[in-house]
């Protein structure tokens, strides 16, 4: 059974939701899906002047935190974060610079990866984001399974072809069509493939 | 008086449309503009198999093509190409690659550089293909003035901040609002930088 | 049998030996491979201005040139491709750009990819120009597995953990220790992941 | 008179070294400069576990840290930074990340910006640290002053074009020849370019 772990960040609730499309599918395709969210950096103070930040962190105090154990766990990634500035969120930087010790063991190679982003506007930095992520999985010895346009919905959702990606307005409202079709079928994809590199191991 | 070389590759017309937009502010703020098309590179079969490439191909055949004295001539370039496969069209890496002879004379230097892209999908390569190009520029020793959000236009289009971008649907449509807005104010933004450096020589 | 195109664009020769250590390292694992070089867009006067290049020019003549049908053939490609300004050649783009239909039919899909690079810099655009062609690799739909740090080889002989990568001084000497062990290890590794990919369908 | 914020994270020194190599070339050139670190986000415990980051965490407890106020006094920025798995560290992406309210005001527009990086290799992730930290920098409104080719010693020093990048050995060496005479052109360049700006307001 295919072990996959979503990994996500999510200040105001896009990418918990997109997380949660990821896992669905994930579990459908028979994997055996951890959940997690990576660990605030933020004061109390910043979550508390913003309410819909308030709200989604106390909403999701049950949800794990990821661990280093999860990233060895793993046979397959899928992360799911916001841009901030073009570039993952401090926060999944911090957690991901954590992992010096079992890349340097070995441990984070042939890893299936694929990652999915969110912003304000269309292009507001979802592939930027994407991309630099895809770059520190190269580091690791990871393998990277974007979507691409490996299904139509990828194109019927607006793309992302690196990851699938959301735009979500002031209101929190997700502008794309279908985002859940494509997520689905970038979870499937990534499943789809862990189960091939580990069925050879 | 600033010297602004707006540089583009269109095959079906919108990047064309858009490099006009960027001449008319460019204009406006006094600058000396010249709009040269990159030499097409594909067979005219290919071409003529797309009623829409071969209308527009037609249609600039008055246009003058783009030359290496232009790059020498210029304070400030704009670029307007579309994404291919994320990154810049092969006619347009062709054209750059012969500046060698330019950029070992330090003849590429300070010149002030700012570019626009378009694609088929909202997140279809349009922040890939601008930084792709930017890339290029930091090897030439120019100065990259993107649009940030500089101005609340580039937010109301969509982004992207990197370079103002299109997208198109099946009929040749922009979607995003305000785009010729959005460009104008990059248009500007990029003169009035070249303006400081060029003052300051 | 697992099926690897080695596809290289060189002009003096770096890129097309290193091309040959992939290919026979690919072949040691049990692999049957196309090299090919990527048509040259360069008049003969550009070419026969630089005797290094008219010498290496001649001598590989004999080289079949890449062709649309060798990536349909492939289950796996292996890139080696010099940097130009930081992004791969316009030659290589503009073979690129000719699979459109290839792309459009999805028969990139699930391609093995991994890529080499070389500069006349340590810091010389070799990272740019590998994570450039993964940036389009994606857009295909391929599984993109860079090297990382799989093999104590990739540190010893410079890194890059995104793809093995030459300097080459004024006299085209390879300056990294260990190059051609780094090369077949990734592709050892890339024909490996791709036996894994092609078993499971 | 010009003002410059050198911001720098450094765990064992290399990084500190080249700030203040920065530094002596930006105040010879006119320039008011504040050298200031990235707040720590490691425990003591893993700083303590290394001694040479110990060292040097404890040689410069009397550097100011960064804050946003540097930000908006700023002219100009020169970032020095290690590469964390091919991206700007943890500590420095939070940092940024709490720039938010400046940007939402506009205040880091038309910075002028260049970066510095390290990493163990040659192609250990130098110039993808780099090219992460421009992209952010787009965001901000920022105008990207990278050194490119525009001075010999860039190249005498190995590069980098996006920005001066050191190799650090296993002892802490610097690899790279004159690269304090690089990093001095890449300030002075810096600076000058930011007079050009500030003067133009």
């Amino acid at each position: 059974m295919v072990k996959v772990a979503i990994i996500y960040y999510s200040s105001t609730g896009t990418n918990y939701k997109m997380a949660n499309w990821a896992k669905d599918a994930a579990e459908k395709e028979g994997a055996e899906v951890k959940l997690v969210k990576v660990p605030e950096l933020a004061p109390m103070a910043a979550i508390e002047s913003n309410p819909a930040w308030k709200a989604h962190y106390e909403a999701t105090q049950d949800v794990p935190e990821a661990t280093m154990d999860d990233l060895d766990w793993a046979d397959a990634i899928i992360w799911s974060i916001p841009t901030r500035f073009g570039n993952v969120p401090g926060q999944v930087k911090q957690y991901i610079d954590q992992a010096g010790g079992l890349w340097a063991q070995g441990k984070l190679v042939n890893k299936v990866v694929s990652a999915m982003s969110s912003a304000q506007n269309p292009h507001g930095g979802q592939e930027a984001t994407v991309l630099a992520l895809y770059k520190t999985m190269f580091h690791w010895g990871a393998i990277v399974a974007a979507p691409g346009y490996t299904d139509p919905v990828t194109f019927e959702s607006g793309g992302n072809p690196y990851g699938t990606s959301a735009t979500v307005d002031g209101e929190g409202n997700i502008q794309e069509n279908k985002l859940d079709e494509a997520i689905a079928n970038q979870a499937k994809r990534t499943v789809t493939i862990a189960k091939a590199i580990t069925a050879s191991n």
